[in-house]
């Protein structure tokens, strides 16, 4: 008997190729309208999701069952699950997307040269953006919208316990735009939920312009490490409080706490506490932590400040728990403070609390990580809160776009030069 | 008998990642320095690489004799010969890179948020260049003098033929960085000519930042196909220069002759000139560049304007000949001009002629290139030409930089947040 070929599975990087030259098509056209009409579009689409939200509800009430016949994982089940008041929270995002100020068109610098040519750098779509994304259905319209806002195409990769909730969400986001006049393939979903076409999209340089991952560890790891397009994304977490000598106590005490315990789960949470060893209040700060639930893992010198606190291993410093567990070390000054988060970060943020201006200077200089801050919560790491009004995600590598990201981190540039005639001597 | 094993052979990932190691730490103490510091150690390295005249003119005349012998051609070996003149450029162009303003501590934007919050994005050097070259020795200089200025590390790896001339100018140039205290490791040479030594600083992740190459086309494409590191750089400068029915025929044969013929060999070179159909004026702008000494291959149409003009293949149209050579097409309208540029150009610099300025904007808006220009030559897309002062490379990538690359590109930036005591809702 003949075996039989799936003939997707055949040939993914064909399949990527023909989405790919679709998505681009697309997106020149999108390019040549205005900022206001790709506005009017996603206004389009956020009610069109409202007025399919019978339809999405269903299809994700299908994806929540299969998934608990699976044996999804409570958290899992709850990250998949939609109910009106999300599916409101999901229109309402487009509208705020929509009305964000546009990067497109903006000029960064200009100038005029002795020879008379006029050169400036304006801002323009990068051009395909590859979305990979796990159980969350709203990404499927968020990262969306922020791709069609700033001018480019988005091809998406969600994930497969959630494939009918996106089906759902997808076809109503697209048929908003396509009041608008802007074509489907804009926003286009990958037709199959085969691992190896994944593949095909991590490989399809030249095609797929950036590549953002947005999950779990595991998820992120395997684009990072399998990616032949730039991918724009986090690996870890570790994020770092160092309550300096100087510092005010209570408001260590609060900044600490919120640090860690507000949500245990986002990247911004603080994983790892360094206490000065001149700083007086050690003990109650500690405390402070274990009253809010805090399992706290201690170097020896912080074992004795309660008994409640266990040891830490040396892996301790290079975890992200994304739980309700703290690994807190003594050091001895800043310089030591400084050389730990050299060693350990992993540059996503790190907080010093200080009433010392310069010591807060040189900590907010010398740590090379995507976000430093000052008598501030390492929560506070979301492109919302630091007024970009959304986020595709948060970077850490060093090149295009570091820490929050939203739309201008989805622009490029080009060069414009308007002569009279010259020719290089 | 055993086989002998060059341990340098053995390695390179261990040599890579120890050279990688150095120069990060250097990199951290180098940051911590003045603009004005870096600046005086850069006058420095062109006062020693001009007291080394002597010696790097007779280590330069030892790769000259032996590549020479070993049979490269007059163009190779002219981009390896140094003479007084040469090295004296070299010099000057470093107290030219020690003079540019400095982009590192810009505050590229900041704002405060509602909670008080300050947020600034603060521009930082990305931290270890890798730049792999070919035969011109004074790369050595130009580039490691952009990545000092800017405040990086440089891993350099120039051509087996310029061995000994850039290890002269590399002390030198290091020897001028100690009299300021900066340390040697700031700027490495890499110690082994082996080609697999290049493999391992492509695939150095995390430990080379960005690698930029500079040479002819195979050396371009091996680095990009092979990179696990971000790659600045461009593969090919397939240039246009489309002539608008519109257009004032004098001002376009003197650009068009100039775009060409001015110098053949770089990337800024015009490849490629399409005609519209309506420019009543094309016979004698062709006829302008075969006068100046340029093959013409033309489509059918363009056969038609004089008889020493050969017809062009399909393949002419994505050749970049870096010589007297050029194709033509007659194409019936901008339209038409579009599409064929967005067919064939690589993205690197395209330009129209027109006085008609709906025209102009719309070519300046459509074409998807780094560089578009309008009204002058396509040989002006240099960093020089821009503004910029130098150049470490002109890249026709989507992300980070775009077109000619100087000190900005060069840096990253970090978000730097001052709270007082505020924690997250």
């Amino acid at each position: 008997m003949a075996t039989k070929i799936d003939p997707e599975k055949a040939d993914f990087t064909s399949l990527v190729e023909g989405l790919a030259h679709k998505g681009r098509a697309a997106q020149r056209k999108l390019a040549a309208l205005s900022s206001a009409a790709r506005a009017d579009a996603l206004m389009q689409s956020s009610a069109d999701i409202r007025e399919d939200s019978a339809a999405i509800l269903s299809a994700n009430a299908r994806d929540v069952a299969e998934g608990a016949a699976r044996g999804l994982t409570d958290a899992m089940l709850d990250r998949l699950t939609l109910d009106p008041n999300r599916l409101e929270s999901m229109a309402a995002a487009l509208e705020a997307v929509a009305g964000l100020p546009d990067p497109v068109g903006d000029i960064i610098d200009s100038s005029t040269r002795p020879n008379g040519l006029e050169i400036s750098r304006v801002r323009v779509p990068i051009g395909l953006i590859g979305i990979i994304y796990e159980s969350r259905p709203n990404v499927t319209a968020d990262a969306a919208a922020l791709c069609v806002r700033s001018g480019n195409a988005a091809l998406l990769r969600g994930g497969s316990e959630a494939v009918h909730s996106n089906r759902a969400i997808h076809a109503a986001f697209v048929r908003g735009l396509s009041a608008s006049g802007i074509s489907p393939e804009i926003v286009q979903l990958m037709p199959t939920q085969d691992r190896e076409a994944v593949g095909a999209m991590l490989k399809a340089a030249g095609l797929i312009d950036m590549i953002v991952p947005r999950g779990g560890k595991s998820l992120v790891e395997r684009v990072q490490n399998d990616a032949r397009v730039p991918v724009l994304a986090h690996l870890d977490g570790i994020c770092h409080t160092y309550v300096h000598s100087a510092s005010d106590p209570a408001m260590a005490r609060e900044i600490v706490v919120n640090a860690k315990m507000r949500r245990t789960g986002i990247c911004g949470a603080m994983e790892t506490l360094l206490i000065d060893r001149e700083f007086a209040d050690a003990q109650s700060l500690v405390r402070a932590l274990i009253d809010a639930g805090c399992e706290v893992r201690g170097d020896p010198s912080v074992l004795q400040k309660d008994d409640r606190i266990i040891a830490a291993s040396d892996d301790d410093w290079d975890t992200e728990y994304l739980a309700a567990v703290v690994s807190v070390a003594v050091v001895d000054d800043i310089d030591r403070a400084l050389a730990h988060i050299a060693r350990h970060s992993s540059n996503h943020t790190d907080a010093i609390i200080t009433e010392d201006a310069d010591a807060a200077e040189r900590f907010l200089a010398e740590v090379d990580s995507a976000i430093v801050m000052h008598n501030a919560s390492t929560q506070f790491a979301d492109g919302g809160e630091f007024g970009l009004g959304a986020e595709i995600g948060i970077a850490t590598g060093r090149l295009h776009a570091r820490g929050p990201v939203a739309l201008e981190g989805l622009t490029t540039y080009k060069w414009q030069v308007r002569g009279g005639g010259q020719a290089r001597p």
